[in-house]
């Protein structure tokens, strides 16, 4: 065992540390799974973070007054201890060594912490396996945000059907698609990108819980771009020292084209931010669902009952009717998520028939995304 | 059962509500105590909510454009509801009224919620019985809260030993002494008022959980006053339109004079703020308890230890060392707590033996507070 010895300024390991973390689950079940692999080569200090699904590997290359690399080496750490320690410490350079066989020394000022590391062999790492299926494309980060964003909080969270826990992603040429589903809501994504990225297709299933996290550490730099590494299994995010390997979920993906009504009977246009709003209220009695009216006052009327507890009603002026007058009801939540993923001014929404999904599209040339919710059945 | 109809701003009424529901604990065990008594008067609008324990009574008075009573009448309603409703309306009047028997209609533009009402004769009131020996003073608020902030930290936790979970408050002429202990831990604060408030002794145990509500809801204007009535069972809290009523804890105080060392083996001085971080970061590996020794480099060490974690040290100079050198052990968290507590630079520590607590005095003049922490044994 080498003993790594190095100094790195307190500021850059919290930023790797806390990017590194996001794949430590809360109550891991392995032990080791709950430690984070510090390892100190020439050309930097590379952490490590892993959970059963996600590795997350961090790089800080070696550079003067902030990273310096005195001894190779490597150590696993319990990561929430290690985080902490590093977060409370005081500004300036620390010294990481690693003494006796599995001890690491943390020294910052008259401060002196030893922490006990576990295991090194037993700690599992991001395997770059140079498969000939491989696929590569780039991507820059703010698209990579933008369309992940507006699809992700549609996933299942419940394991009965796991490929729903995922986004679909489908790439071919310039064209990206994005869609997700539970089976209730459905969100989709359209965009053309000003990259040509081939003829072979691309179609994947990435979780979303990969996804969430990977919004919360990718940077928003316009400049910043991600390469994509698609394995038959697994899928590779590397972007600016940041390394983050997922499994693939697999199983067939729903055909989700026929569920989109083709014609409606009705469209509305109403304000997003007045609509969103009404929808946020109305959740506070937490009822199953809302029902959704529109009045022959050119009006959205909105209600919600709850047993025992009470009932809300509440109007909002239609901007455009075009159709008959229409009455539906909705899981309330659902439609809240909606309108949050939704940056545009005024949307539309499209009505195919009491059993058919409502149709919510933004209104924003600029992209192509679509919402879908299934009606609740009523019995009025 | 009269009709309730008021108008009433959404500020005034979210102002009122946050106020008084820090008397409704989380999980409530009886239904109507998770309620909120609405009750409209021809003066204003009084909201009461209340715990086994305290009972806090808001009142807004009448006042043109803000607060308009046209038909009085009362009604208790799930406070946590109520709340979230007032919170995400839209500013400006809401409307409220009692409509069919228990139900309480709220509007505000083209909002209506509905929500089902209780029972008004369950709802605990503010008794006002005139006892001949209530005793009646007045504080600023200001003082009211500095002498309960610097020692309601260290009341007990546990209902083992129901009277520490109080604040001793005791008062005679213009002397205030409060003390809180847990039987590890003690805090004193001694102060003199620039009122006198006669020579009647005042001696009661309040409880720590009131002191702390109180805390967060008296203002901190200078010219803010609260007036205290204390009868036999019960303290009452009165400023600006609310009354806080709690029980008093009953049982003897234990007396607390002869746990003060009366003389000392050593003193040392040292910065607060220098003492807290390093607490702060010993803290981190959770150990039972932290080792204090003061070495003949005239250096404070701290240092704590956790089997199978780790262990940390540090040093930070003293300013002044009068006496021998030292060392001693004892709870780390109940150490920092006391360090919080202390707003002045420098703090001295005095030592009277391994088995006697250790005195922590900030270095301040204007006021006489006094902390003891009881030594861990250890086997060195």
């Amino acid at each position: 065992m080498k003993s790594l010895l190095i100094h790195v300024s307190k500021d850059s390991l919290s930023t790797a540390l806390q990017a590194a973390l996001k794949a430590i689950s809360a109550n891991s079940s392995s032990r080791v799974l709950s430690g984070i692999l510090i390892q100190a080569q020439t050309q930097g200090l590379i952490l490590t973070a892993s959970n059963i699904r996600m590795t997350i590997e961090y790089k800080l290359p070696v550079k003067m007054d902030s990273m310096v690399v005195h001894n190779t080496g490597e150590i696993v750490v319990p990561a929430r201890y290690f985080y902490e320690i590093i977060r409370k410490l005081d500004p300036g350079l620390i010294r990481l060594e690693i003494v006796e066989s599995l001890i690491l020394n943390i020294q910052s000022g008259s401060t002196q912490f030893r922490l006990c590391g576990m295991d090194v062999a037993e700690f599992p790492r991001i395997q770059y396996i140079d498969h000939p299926n491989i696929q590569r494309i780039s991507m820059k980060n703010t698209l990579l945000k933008q369309i992940f964003k507006r699809v992700v909080f549609a996933v299942s969270s419940s394991e009965t059907r796991p490929v729903l826990t995922g986004v679909l992603l489908q790439i071919e040429k310039q064209n990206i698609r994005v869609v997700a589903t539970d089976g209730i809501r459905f969100a989709q994504h359209v965009v053309e990108s000003v990259e040509d990225y081939g003829a072979i297709p691309l179609d994947v299933v990435i979780p979303g819980s990969t996804l969430e996290d990977l919004l919360k550490i990718l940077n928003d730099d316009a400049d910043s771009s991600t390469d994509l590494e698609i394995g038959p299994k697994q899928i590779r995010f590397i972007s600016n020292g940041l390394r983050v390997q997922s499994a693939l979920l697999e199983g067939t993906y729903p055909s989700v084209n026929n569920l989109i009504p083709k014609a409606y009977l009705s469209e509305v246009i109403v304000k997003k931010d007045r609509l969103l709003h009404v929808v946020e209220r109305i959740s506070i009695l937490a009822s199953e669902s809302v029902m959704l009216s529109v009045l022959p006052s050119n009006m959205l009327s909105l209600v919600s009952k709850t047993a025992e507890i009470g009932d809300v009603k509440e109007e909002i002026p239609l901007e455009h009717l075009e159709g008959d007058h229409f009455r539906v009801a909705f899981n309330g939540k659902y439609f809240r998520d909606i309108l949050r993923a939704i940056d545009s001014e005024t949307l539309r929404i499209r009505f195919a028939g009491k059993e058919r999904p409502l149709v919510i599209l933004p209104v924003d040339a600029s992209s192509s995304t679509l919402f879908l919710i299934t009606p609740v059945r009523t019995h009025d």
